[in-house]
């Protein structure tokens, strides 16, 4: 028996452990007299009271008996096992040179495992907020607040799994008064993130074979969602207009699809918005044919030159769509909460389900974002952080056109954080990208958008989480491309 | 057109919804002209400026163009529409009258709709820790701090998603130390509780028509999973000792299962521990058929009368036991933090379905979690709780045995947080429940562990979250049901 003292694993249990496999192999048999503790002690240089622990952890777990004033022995009562070999293993059970049987997996990767990656001072992420400018003191207080009540109440019940009954309620208001639905609390599920509300709805929609109706290029991790349920998507072009209407009737003629997953005001990646034309008569479409729609519209509240586009799920009659927003999105990443908007029974499925994922959300933190929105708070960010991207937008566009127009192209955008950017042919993102991160900054090198195999130049730059003087690091960075 | 003044809706918005739906029906054609703002206010007897806005409104949503000096006219870029008959509805659109077709759901509740609860004064859970007792404090100081850094670094980076890296890092050396399991951060993801990680691990293993190995009864939320993914529950009895492991055996030899879950340490809802003997059975069964497994270890930590029994996990030569644990049940339930322990690979699969899940975790509560187990402040709160708890059991046990021995029997579990209790066939819990709820104290009906349509009268009484003024309340109302 080995003992390895290098290893967090007490000794004690290292041999107990190593006494284990002895016996589980019938080298040890049942009845065997264990060594005396002192003599054992000695034979191992270690302490006698370790041998002690040792012995107290084998009976404890029934595999030895102790027979006053005789000694240790294996126990009887154990079945006489046929010696089993086990593989070759260290002393301890050593999960890091163990792996799970390739062949059981249902689920897996594809493409290459992510490797480890380095730290940077600046990341180029793809349209977040800004988390230095959010209320986010007030929320912690809050929450802090909550967590020293000594009981929580209806959080454990049944029939709260919907989310926090606070937040519920004015998720319900502020986006009857925003998004002019006629919502209440019974009408919104809360859950963590836009994404994690695409899975749900998707989950409550898809099974395996069935055919959904994308944009394309889409939302990648959307796409993922799609297929890890075992559907197949069905691609439907972008333009400047927004998804092209006509293409998804002639699906809904023949196609039979399950469903239309479609981000109308600021797509992503593209940032394009449909167009009034479309609108229509894709809300033509959603009515002639029932066909279910996933509305992912992450980021309404911010749209900077005029007032944000009604949802479809505002003007649609057939309550076939279901209605994605992000908290995420409006406050800071670290906060993972968004919300799925849909009649009250898909509701009540949908929390069931969202029960049964994980119990129960963050209610403190659910409970604790009600009360920003209760305080007005919310609003104020909104507002103040809608000005803020007003003028970072400008200023980056400005900087991207006079500073790098001859590398690269983009649209300016209505709203949302990021700009939509192609960089021209002689300027690979692949090779910038891995060139730059030896600066310590992070951008992506277009791949989070590439479908289909396609490799594009394109990629989404966040703006809205850039403070001046960190677009200017940027900018000068990509300058020594050119 | 109608205006609902009490709406949360801003008139415009509801004037704006009334006009577009006018087009939409083809009532107001392409080329029609609206009213003049002053005519159309007073008409309306509201303000101008909201006919202003409305104009505005329907303008940048492209319904509408301004003609200089002529007025407002409905595009005529909008499709000449087939005029199509919506139903009746109220001006604005409203979502609490529509319901989502069900027939498109492929996932719905069995069984009852919840309905909403009350508040009670006394909740009686199913082994849950007590808050009060906890390090939340340090545990929040810790996530305000990080909350005011300014970025969130590697956070967003691809490969992060298996948990906030100094988590696993943390976990990895905690579990080795005592579970005796040689890890390291590459083999833990951090879950949503133990509730995900079962989640994330079925997923991983099961599709539809596979097949699942369960204990009867069991944790009937482990099932709920199982079920929903469209497997089969092979239902194996347990006793006093545990599962029987001949049982799984015999499957194995002719059902080819895809599963095994197991609660080996305190097993839900019973509480008790596989003996010894049939440890080393499952051991070589998992070995020679190669089973896959899921080793739902909740609450290891808390063991009263000797150390807790070794995992399957620290035993297993195969990778075939995926270990699962939970955060949530050592400190409160209101934050929801598990994990899961296999081979490297596995890990990196589930982190990528985690991560299509919900992008990723509460990076900043994990973080501050690790800052737990980093200053020994964990391992602290573990030893005052298992001190606590023991002698809340014994206390709970002596009133349980003492006042209300003639109404109920069970077995003193060795750990835990719940004690297995049957009510004699003459108090039935479903009434006792309904009426001990009027004294505004929650206990669950027995429902919780029903299965297979077999009402038992059995339930969990958590004794470690109830002091013991609690427990008195909680017994004197049991005494008058005698």
């Amino acid at each position: 028996m080995l003992i390895n003292r290098k290893s967090p694993v007490p000794i004690y249990q290292q041999l107990a452990n190593g006494f284990i496999k002895l016996i589980r192999e019938g080298i040890l048999k049942p009845g065997y007299p264990l060594p005396a503790s002192r003599t054992f002690a000695r034979l191992m240089m270690i302490n006698r009271s370790t041998v002690i622990a040792t012995y107290e952890e084998l009976r404890f777990q029934d595999w030895v008996d102790t027979i006053p004033k005789k000694g240790v022995f294996i126990s009887k009562q154990l079945p006489i096992l046929i010696p089993v070999k086990f593989e070759n293993s260290t002393e301890i059970n050593s999960y890091t040179k163990k792996s799970f049987p390739g062949y059981f997996l249902k689920f897996a990767l594809k493409g290459p495992l992510p490797s480890p990656t380095k730290a940077y001072n600046l990341i180029i992420n793809d349209g977040y907020p800004d988390s230095r400018i959010a209320p986010l003191s007030a929320l912690i207080n809050q929450y802090k607040s909550l967590m020293g009540k000594p009981y929580m109440d209806s959080f454990f019940m049944k029939g709260q799994n919907g989310g926090a009954k606070n937040l519920r309620g004015e998720l319900a208001s502020f986006i009857s008064k925003t998004r002019a639905m006629d919502i209440d609390e019974e009408n919104v599920l809360v859950t963590r993130g836009a994404q994690s509300a695409i899975y749900i709805a998707a989950r409550m929609l898809l099974s395996a074979g069935g055919k959904v109706i994308v944009a394309d290029p889409n939302y990648n991790f959307a796409n993922a969602i799609f297929e890890q349920f075992g559907a197949t998507l069905l691609r439907v072009k972008v333009d400047g207009q927004g998804i092209d209407v006509d293409e998804i009737e002639k699906i809904c003629k023949t196609g039979h699809p399950d469903l239309l997953y479609i981000i109308p005001h600021h797509h992503h990646p593209t940032t394009v918005t449909l167009n009034a034309e479309r609108r229509i008569k894709l809300l033509n479409i959603i009515h002639n044919y029932h066909l279910p729609v996933i509305e992912d519209d992450y980021d309404y509240d911010f749209h900077y030159n005029n007032r944000p586009i009604l949802p479809l799920a505002s003007a649609d009659q057939t309550g076939c769509v279901i209605y994605i927003g992000s908290i995420t999105k409006t406050l800071t990443p670290t906060i993972r909460s968004g919300y799925l908007i849909a009649g009250k029974e898909f509701i009540l499925h949908a929390s069931r389900l969202k029960e049964i994922m994980e119990l129960r959300g963050d209610v403190l933190m659910e409970s604790s974002l009600a009360s920003l929105y209760g305080t007005g708070e919310m609003e104020k960010h909104i507002n103040k952080s809608v000005k803020l991207y007003k003028t970072r937008r400008d200023i980056f566009c400005d900087l991207l056109t006079t500073k790098l127009g001859d590398m690269l192209h983009f649209s300016k955008p209505l709203g949302g954080m990021a700009i939509w950017t192609t960089f021209n042919d002689k300027y690979s993102l692949a090779s910038i990208s891995k060139k730059i991160a030896r600066d310590g900054i992070y951008m992506n090198d277009g791949s989070l958008y590439n479908s289909q195999g396609i490799e594009g130049n394109s990629l989404r730059l966040g703006f809205a989480s850039m403070n001046e003087s960190e677009m200017h690091v940027f900018i000068q960075a990509l300058r020594r491309f050119k």
